[in-house]
């Protein structure tokens, strides 16, 4: 892994976001040449303070995966592209539907089309979610479950991962696209449930007061975003992932009642109340769900490395250091 | 069904164009006031021609559905949407992609988004492609066949036909799917192969050309226009339709070889080249397709009754006298 990326040219879009930015310091200490695109919309996960410590490391570059103007330049001359801007919000998605079409559609294929054009020989890694198989038909879940999503979100991310696949097939732009879980680690976004509802509960733990927990009994599973990295870095320097798909896991599933005590022994403290499910979500709800993730295991010698144990502790020592920069 | 359309204000998208004008006079003559809305866009299938015998009895209304102005206005008030406009053009499609991601996906979700707003308690039938199934599994293929687009137009009409069913599952906007196989009947375009093959082969024919058949021994299946008006139909006025999804097809498949036969017989002669299959269409050929169409006959009583033999007869016979229309 070492040698692949040094010297390497890599763009990260969505780069200041948390995976983005935790990918983004690995890869400068491989060596590679770190470009970073991210809109820093401040509904999503862009954050100066996710690149504090190598921030003179990297170029970063202001701008949004919908201007297909800048995109096209920033494409050029890139030996690969982590492909991890999007918008992630379910709420969103439902209440503006057309700005996630935009993001997690259009953008995605006006950007393949720029590779197609003025970078063919670039090799793609699109980081989709398992928010695109719906309601799980059975446990665990593999990549060659149905796909059924239950928002205009999934049904989005869908579409651009197949654009990924499509570009591969047709015109040779390697591309390889990977199904994110619940990623969680330092930089993720606390101030909301945007991107998990993990970090609603953080913040509420961090300021002292009880979070809620909606049913509990559900069954779920996080990757570190350490393992998330593992496996992005895996993905982009394999050519046997190109045009392949790879859910990505955890360590084993667990309900939100576990993962909430689990969450106070590492803060070493705190209080939660165990709330109905909103049955205004219930049309939504996927019930249990955690990946099958033999495939990244097989083709990429991944696997997932930290428990969810000694995840839950780093992330709690980081935001008790940090929580003001992410509120 | 008489009595189900019988006064009832019906839109219908892509109105002038194959399926939809077909559809238009079976709903005038059943009484339904139909309002038609088409672009005109010369490379679509909207043609003035296939309205000529009942054009005082419609209102047409000319914009495109990418026109979410005057789509907001147009669908209130209706009773029922039949969503046929569309970019169906696989080559244009990846040509440009932008095009048709804006027609076949875009578009729909803002109609959809202005029933939820303006017209919630309307009926859509949404107009959906085989395409979406890439490369068959098994055959004949059944609604829950994995979905694997092999190109643009495919990954955007499934973003469109989910669309749909998100929206009857989350908001009750009721609406149904139908995925078309190969249409064909009077009013198909013959101008050039955006629609199917079949158009060319026909227009070849009458032009005295010999055509050609690239392989010829993928099997196929062929739905009569009459035979897809009918479903259309059936879906709209059925509620046990909402929120599902429904293969329609045809009488037996049969190769390319046999179907160039048939259609030199139903000219009374002709002549047709066998070709190998184009080296750069390889990559997205999809080998034999034929429709299990079980549960359109299960849920809507659908059945196709015109055999491929007479409804080819009936083509060569409207096109022997409507040629110089549709070139």
């Amino acid at each position: 892994m070492n040698k692949f990326y040094s010297g390497r040219k890599v763009l990260i879009t969505g780069g200041l976001g948390f995976i983005g930015s935790n990918l983004a310091r690995r890869l400068v200490d491989l060596g590679a040449d770190v470009s970073i695109v991210d809109s820093l919309i401040p509904e999503y996960g862009g954050n100066w303070c996710n690149i504090t410590d190598f921030s003179r490391r990297v170029h970063v570059n202001i701008s949004d995966v919908r201007d297909r103007f800048s995109m096209k330049y920033l494409i050029q001359g890139k030996d690969v592209l982590f492909n991890l801007a999007g918008q992630t919000s379910h709420m969103d998605s439902m209440s503006d539907p057309n700005t996630d079409l935009e993001i997690n559609a259009r953008a995605q294929l006006s950007m393949l089309e720029a590779c197609r054009q003025f970078n063919p020989t670039i090799k793609v890694v699109f980081a989709s979610t398992r928010q695109i198989y719906g309601k799980p038909d059975y446990l665990p879940v593999d990549e060659n479950h149905p796909l059924r999503p239950v928002d205009v979100n999934g049904i989005n991310k869908m579409a651009g991962e197949f654009y990924h696949i499509l570009y591969n097939n047709v015109y040779g732009i390697k591309a390889a696209v990977l199904r994110l879980t619940n990623t969680i680690g330092p930089g993720m976004r606390i101030k909301d449930a945007r991107q998990t509802f993990l970090g609603v509960w953080i913040r509420l733990l961090l300021e002292g007061k009880p979070f809620e927990v909606w049913g509990g009994s559900q069954l779920r599973d996080f990757t570190y975003v350490d393992d998330a990295v593992d496996a992005l870095l895996l993905a982009a320097e394999n050519p046997l992932a190109d045009g392949q798909i790879f859910n990505i896991g955890g360590p084993p599933p667990v309900t939100l009642l576990d993962l909430a005590t689990l969450l106070i022994q590492a803060h070493g403290g705190g209080a939660f109340e165990v709330k109905p499910y909103p049955a205004d979500r219930m049309q939504i709800d996927i019930g249990d769900y955690y990946a099958d993730f033999q495939r990244a295991t097989k083709v990429l010698e991944w696997v997932p490395k930290v428990s969810l144990r000694s995840g839950l502790s780093a992330i709690m020592k980081f935001y008790q250091h940090h929580f003001q920069n992410y509120l």
